[in-house]
């Protein structure tokens, strides 16, 4: 299964290019996904601003504003026979807060940007943007704006505004800091994994992903709390930890017996023959919080954080010396790969 | 011929809807795609802001933040064979650009949704983006970031921030204010006529549809010089000379003879048997600003303007009391309509 780009965001090369001083611009790990990413931060040149973080960062007054956008695409993220209209809107519009929650920041508002199909009916386009508005509501943001045109498939691309005092990025991560999770991973691949099949998935998979919640309650406190590095895990913890390692040049060890999982994934993993920390570690599209913290917190933070963000937190791993994220299950080490969304072709989910 | 939509900015009602208090959007002109826009807002209720202008205003600091976003769709707003692909990155950008142009705002940056069609090359992508990053450049602003997704078809959607201290809505024009235009009107609708015959646009149209300038350099000259209102002529003057009437909740009188028609205009409108002021009043996609000046602003102020914005400004109208856009030619009335986005079915340009 390959979906079709959520950390497609621009960023720093790993090799870097001459145009671009390789410290304005946040490493990402491999894929061809990401290489057309430092092909385009490279074609940019000094028109690109210090980007490849989950939000840009834009100076404003006291605090900093921050700024990032998430298209989501009829067959490639989502089909009208899985989900309702409303659902389609407020998923893509949780899918894009889910990058202010892991900048640590509130959410100002959004713009989106609504492709319709041509066979859409008049009252199609606000079903979307209903689920979109519920989704910005409930943390308390509004609709901006936006544009309308028509399309040859849904298209909802949300552009989210927030404010941070101090963003956390993917980049602070450092040697002896520990490594932890909101929630819990796999619900969405049980369901997108149903679906693939012709099945209705079970109800709380399917939920897990018509109806994120975007983790902002928990990113703040996380940041309070002193995060020092933080992404989003959309594109798997694999994918998504190897990000991490790469922004912020150290090593994660991940013990993937600690990471917690979706409770419909217990059957499926078993019935596929995955071991269930690794069928959940592979999904991608959960948008939990993968947060390093410093040396000092503990269980009683993590409680309070909890309170806070009303979502789990979970200690699953830490930071090391060295580089790329490193995963351990039953003792043993293994290879793990977030999907790589690029691969085409053809609408892939 | 149809686009799929500049102006599909989320607006106020004309009829507000109980749940929406009329004063918190700003009013557009008819047409089917605004009424999608009027479904909009009512169905989002109290989670939309106070939408519809070219921009949303987001205070900040002691100046304004301002954001818009504008969806470019390969088979609606252009097609491959009739630009390169730096083309259509700088035109994508420069559309979105010319929101913030309207506002009288700088620019800041812009974060790029693109979504790339299957049989893309590794390249491309890049190049649509250069493209964008050289309009981004042209007036100041960088990259901030975006998103990459494989889709159908080209997709370019590009949200803009800026910043503006007063910025200039559409909702300020008094009776007794003045009318006036930039640049010349009617160049993009020579070269989309053009190639709808297959034929080869003649070079200053087809530059006049590929790389439109954005107007910021103007825009924030006009704002300083005490712009009452300004929109951009994204729809055609028709279309948007009723926005802006019915955003300020006034009349405009727009004197055709007097708007400026770029030079190809003429041999096409001779041969369609069209007067060549009413084929450029009807054409879209001009992006030139349309921007109403307090009594006594004059051909002095009209100068240092078109100094400072690179563009000439022209004397097309004015403001009266009483509602709509009223337009003469000739000395005789006449009923002139921009051109409806969203009648579909199917890609029309």
């Amino acid at each position: 299964m390959k979906a079709g780009g959520r950390k497609g965001k621009a960023g720093r090369q790993e090799s870097p290019a001459p145009a671009i001083p390789p410290s304005r611009h946040s490493a990402l790990g491999g894929g061809a996904e990401f290489d057309r990413i430092r092909h385009i931060v490279a074609r940019l040149g000094s028109s690109a601003g210090p980007i490849g973080d989950d939000c840009a960062v834009i100076p404003e007054g006291s605090g900093r504003l921050v700024a990032s956008s998430d298209l989501s695409v009829e067959g490639v993220h989502f089909r009208t026979e899985w989900l309702s209209l409303k659902e389609i809107g407020w998923r893509a519009a949780a899918a894009a807060l889910s990058d202010l929650a892991a900048e640590g920041a509130s959410a100002v508002g959004v713009l989106v940007s609504l492709g319709v199909p041509w066979g859409a009916t008049e009252g199609d386009p606000a079903e979307i943007m209903a689920g979109v508005g519920e989704a910005v509501a409930s943390v308390g943001g509004v609709v901006l704006g936006g544009d309308l045109s028509g399309a040859g498939q849904w298209l909802v691309d949300v552009m989210v505004l927030g404010r941070a005092e101090r963003p956390v990025t993917r980049a602070g991560a450092r040697p002896g800091d520990t490594l932890w999770l909101t929630g819990r991973l796999g619900g969405a691949r049980v369901a997108l994994g149903a679906w693939a099949q012709g099945s209705a998935p079970p109800a709380g998979a399917r939920a897990a992903f018509a109806h994120p919640e975007p983790r902002l309650a928990a990113g703040q406190a996380l940041a309070a709390a002193g995060a020092t590095a933080m992404i989003d895990v959309s594109d798997g913890l694999g994918g998504d930890a190897r990000h991490l390692a790469a922004a912020s040049a150290c090593a994660l060890e991940v013990d993937l017996d600690l990471v917690p999982v979706h409770p419909d994934v217990i059957e499926t993993a078993r019935r596929e023959g995955i071991h269930s920390a690794r069928f959940a570690a592979l999904g991608g599209e959960d948008y939990e919080l993968l947060v390093t913290m410093p040396h000092g917190f503990g269980p009683d933070g993590a409680a309070r954080i909890s309170r806070a963000g009303g979502v789990p937190l979970t200690r699953i791993g830490a930071v090391a010396p060295g580089s790329g994220a490193r995963f351990r299950l039953s003792g043993a080490e293994i290879d793990l790969r977030g999907f790589d969304h690029f691969a085409g072709p053809g609408p892939v989910i």
